[in-house]
């Protein structure tokens, strides 16, 4: 099972969700960087289970460890293992589950994939494997902000029909102002009434999906490597990778097909007092050719509703044979509040890939455009 | 500038828009298997420019040659480059390009990455690059159709705001069904007032969008590895690679999240006569977890207007000057069609790779899934 | 720093001397195999210090543990993280490395790449970094093991100037025949003058090196792949990448050099009785083209005396001044008894990866070749 | 067959020995770079058969065309496709070689390999896939040279038993000092005598062999990714691809088996006028813990005599029947004069994915180290 991606900054996760730990070993990660533990954790916070009543009630404390890779506080270039053990094991919930098959989960295709399964908990298909990707995106994010000053920030754009309404310039400009409320909709009204629908869903054993929308700001031009590492591409499929995900946009997206090319078309100007070159519109979501074209990059990603759901449904098990199934235990009505971070990792993983890779190809690029922290002054080379 | 992808059965193109040829070598290509060089040919034919009136005059035959790795009409398990020469190579037209970037185009972003570009013709972001992949695709293809019966069939579901009406269960079986208009949308009805819409495009100087749809057919169930090279993001990465496709959706898509999981989720049976596992809803599009579940694989993708227009638009030059440009030259008003085909290679070479990874991982997979072709009889091991 | 190696069985290594832990991540393993954790053990406590009077008094347990990717004792398919805690973890030997670099050590190399580097115990650079090797080494050998048969043994060909005397057909057939001395030479003569010597450089504070040959039995013909990933290549990159290996050599080697083609080809003929085609030399070392030729595989590895010495040198420190050193703490005076594992692993994750490539492959290879183990019988597909 | 490496500096090598062309397609290359063809052409030549007596007399140009990513004379950052037509295909020749195995050849393990393969001129085992790196490697070599002022000179060392004198002070410093003479051993008296055993063995109609040293000057402390992607590992790999070879030295290598620690410790001191920090001795040949030290780099790379020989040989066929074979045809006597320069691209391929590697790792060591060539301000970014 493939499990590590990135050209450089190279990302290999392991774990299951109910073994002893799940974790990551990040390569390419530069030397002299100061590892903020705290930073690391405040992103596994804001995606750790209990959270809120929104939540599935799964008590994880989700404390991070360092095993490698750090000294006296800063990274050394060697890998950087970061795990998390598992301390809510209560395999018990799932011998049902042994022989019989969720339907929409992935319980069913990695049986006739490997003939062999961890039935408990999703086993390797369980969203704890995410942890993971948000500890290594958390490392990511610090690179990209002290470099560059990038910041992408995530939030629910749409819970089923209930949809936000904030226009690209009010777009938030921090995690903080989207962690106003519980939904991590930074319209409020909208919130208000998505929250009471995922509640209403909780209640009676449904669930229900949505759409996530990210801004990436700051982004330099020349970021992303066309052909097929393009930025939306690797974006794409680190986001199409997080389980419940089904689509994708960047920039118009599916709407953008309504238009014609004129209308389409983002021109260029050059900004006044900065001398910048910048688009008036931003239907290209921030890149042209899968390379950022210094505009706000703007993702969207649909999340379906939660397979596991507390109604009774129809199925079949190991044997072949046609049986129901009602689940127990537990599990998140809606999984956007929580996939927010998530697909915030996603991106910042794929950026700073593109980053280290463009810094290999293109020096004078880096000496244009970035910014060297303070902490590199201590290099001794 | 990355461009080669796979994990076993590795791609790397070569080429732009301008140059001596566009080209792909090809590793990973099991030995024995005879290329029938008129089938590459015809997937090449239906990408090809100049093939109706809706497409740009620009006039190529795009005849493929194989450079290596095959031997007596046969694969020798060695790396198989294939090239096709650019014939129509008149750089005069582009002269104006040098120092003046197309809005929406790739031009401004290679040159704020690169510091230097071909500005003839899109250079490496060419739609010409994407000749490579349908010539590595059609290999893939025949060994998905060899060893597993599996077919992919793409159509124009629909352009600007025209959409086709065809249900799941009519989805076209074959690529015959779909060529039966140059539109390559299998609704009579929409595809007349398709036809229409982009002729009137043509004329107005002004181009058009809209979306395509694929079904995969006859996929055993265990294709993909999940976590991260899940067949849906591979997928969603291989087509947003594709120049102007700006969303992808799998299964239900964006549409799903309307939904609530007691609707979305597709319920288990047991197929009468075959005994087969099946769901009797498809909203998961094919896979669970990233891995087939050997129902239809259904995807869709969204491709922006052409952002070549014959109108007048602002811009700025390499020099960060404002300016303005009008388009000389051809173009296709609509990318749609040829894009089809371009479609469905990106999709085989992603099953083809998923698919020998999968032999690698489990044979017993493979001795219940896979037909042996006649011709690995005559191999002498 | 780039960890991680291998096309399918994917290994991915962390960990520095004295940090919290080492480990290894290895993705590409086939599910439903029984992870017997003593075989790993076993092959750990072969490399672990403080075995015999010949190795470093560093007392670590080095006992593994398998964080995920197996269930109820089997794998599922998953990545499997095994890690090995760092239990003697005493810095305060190391203070005076902070800033003088040991002569013929990585310190000054790490320095001058990173900028900033771990002085503990040689950080990344340690010999500790090969317990992920071999802890891996030993999931690949019981694969190797269980469907094709395959053993390699590794053992102490000379130290210094003492040669061991043993013919192609007397080479040791099981880790047990090496095994019967400290020294890991299974000429009883020569492993009592090496013992001799080794002691005699400890007392001195001296160190010596040596030579490893390893044999490789049962490989059937057509493993390794051609060109770039041959069979010798891989292992070599494989070896030289051990702390301490200075040269390399597959059959015949160096001496190879002087002999003519006449004399050193190595004639085909037909083995009575089995039918199989043997060569009557094997001035090949079991390969022809990088693939094996189904002859035993055998290499050579040249290994330095040990950097660290108990002796006075001139050096330089950080601030590139001229100093001395007298290192103190522990060290093997040889590292090759304890090296004998680490090349074994070496060779085994090289071959456990043309293994499952040449599945990808050639499928009816795999039916020709290989055996079924009765576990796989268990999987439900 | 996968024939692809690097990390950043991607090479893809693909042809055989008598299709329609050999060539590489080289991913990773900076754009801006003026790509001077007459410079890739020298080094073809000097690897180009029908050079001297010494070689064989097949008859090839081998002049190379640049397909893709070099525009107006400078590379765009795109992929770089090179091909060699290959004119001399005479396959009459080989027609008993279609059923019969070449002693020490790859015939037999390619036939048990693939079960299919080119019979004719040892089809992708051929040494002219190595025209394919040779073209990368020149590449490679402008890049070290203009950013870094690396020069790598490789020589004959050795034929048979004979072997030069040269210390390592008079090593030579350039190509053109080892291009003397056609056998390329800059000890005239060493040369003569090789010259006159290589004559020999031709008339003979048998081959020798011998051992390749290189020397790589001006490589700058901290290139080579420790633990796995060691310098010396990589470049192990990449000779030992090159045909024929069977083994490989850094440093004192095997003979440095022979020493004490406090023998073989490369001391550190300050050099005077420049404040560089070197070593007195270099044993290590150039590197330590896999990174380069500033020391000149050395490696010997030992090559067996050719298997082509003009003598009836014992052998077996493709139905595992005992037979005898009688070579026809052109050969080398000795590959090693026209190996030097492959010995050269093998090195440089792997110092300049070092190379690149780094910059993305540590700005702040390429500022240090690296010259910006002139070339690089023509960039507009």
């Amino acid at each position: 099972m493939p499990s590590s991606w990135g050209k450089i900054f190279k990302v290999s996760t392991f774990g299951e969700s109910h073994g002893e730990a799940v974790g990551v070993v990040v390569e390419g990660v530069p030397a002299g960087i100061p590892i903020r533990l705290d930073e690391i954790q405040k992103d596994l916070n804001r995606r750790r289970p209990g959270q809120s009543k929104l939540t599935t009630p799964r008590d994880e404390s989700d404390t991070v460890r360092v095993l490698s890779g750090v000294f006296e506080g800063k990274t050394i270039g060697s890998p950087i293992a970061l795990i998390v053990n598992n301390q809510n094991t209560i395999s018990k919930d799932y011998e049902n589950l042994r022989e019989t098959f969720r339907p929409s989960h992935a319980d069913y295709t990695y049986q006739t994939k490997y003939g062999f399964r961890a039935h408990v908990g999703g086993g390797r298909s369980s969203v704890r494997e995410t942890i993971a990707r948000v500890a290594a995106g958390a490392i990511a994010r610090m690179i990209l902000e002290d470099d560059l000053g990038i910041k992408t920030v995530a939030w629910v754009d749409t819970i089923g029909t209930i949809t936000s309404e904030i226009a690209e310039s009010k777009y938030p400009g921090t995690r903080e102002e989207v962690d106003v409320n519980e939904v991590r909709c930074p319209d409020p009204q909208a919130a208000d009434k998505m929250r009471s629908l995922i509640l209403e869903m909780k209640e009676a054993g449904d669930s229900v999906g949505g759409i996530i929308r990210s801004a990436s700001y700051n982004l330099p031009p020349g970021l992303g490597d066309p052909v097929y590492d393009k930025l939306d591409g690797d974006i794409a499929k680190a986001i199409l990778s997080i389980p419940a995900c089904k689509g994708f946009e960047v920039g118009s997206g599916f709407s953008g097909t309504l238009l014609t090319g004129s209308t389409h078309n983002d021109e260029f100007y050059v900004e006044e007092g900065t001398g910048r070159v910048r688009t008036r519109t931003n239907n290209s979501g921030g890149l042209q050719g899968g390379i950022s074209n210094g505009e706000t990059l703007v993702v969207r990603a649909a999340f379906k509703p939660t397979s596991t759901i507390f109604k009774k449904q129809n199925t079949v098990n190991i044997d072949g044979k046609e049986t129901t199934l009602e689940a127990k235990g537990r599990h998140d009505p809606c999984v956007l509040p929580r996939a927010v971070p998530i697909v915030e990792a996603a991106i910042n993983l794929v950026l700073v890939d593109a980053y280290l890779y463009q810094r290999a190809m293109n020096p004078q690029w880096y000496q244009k455009w970035a910014k060297v922290p303070d902490y590199y002054k201590d290099l001794k080379l």
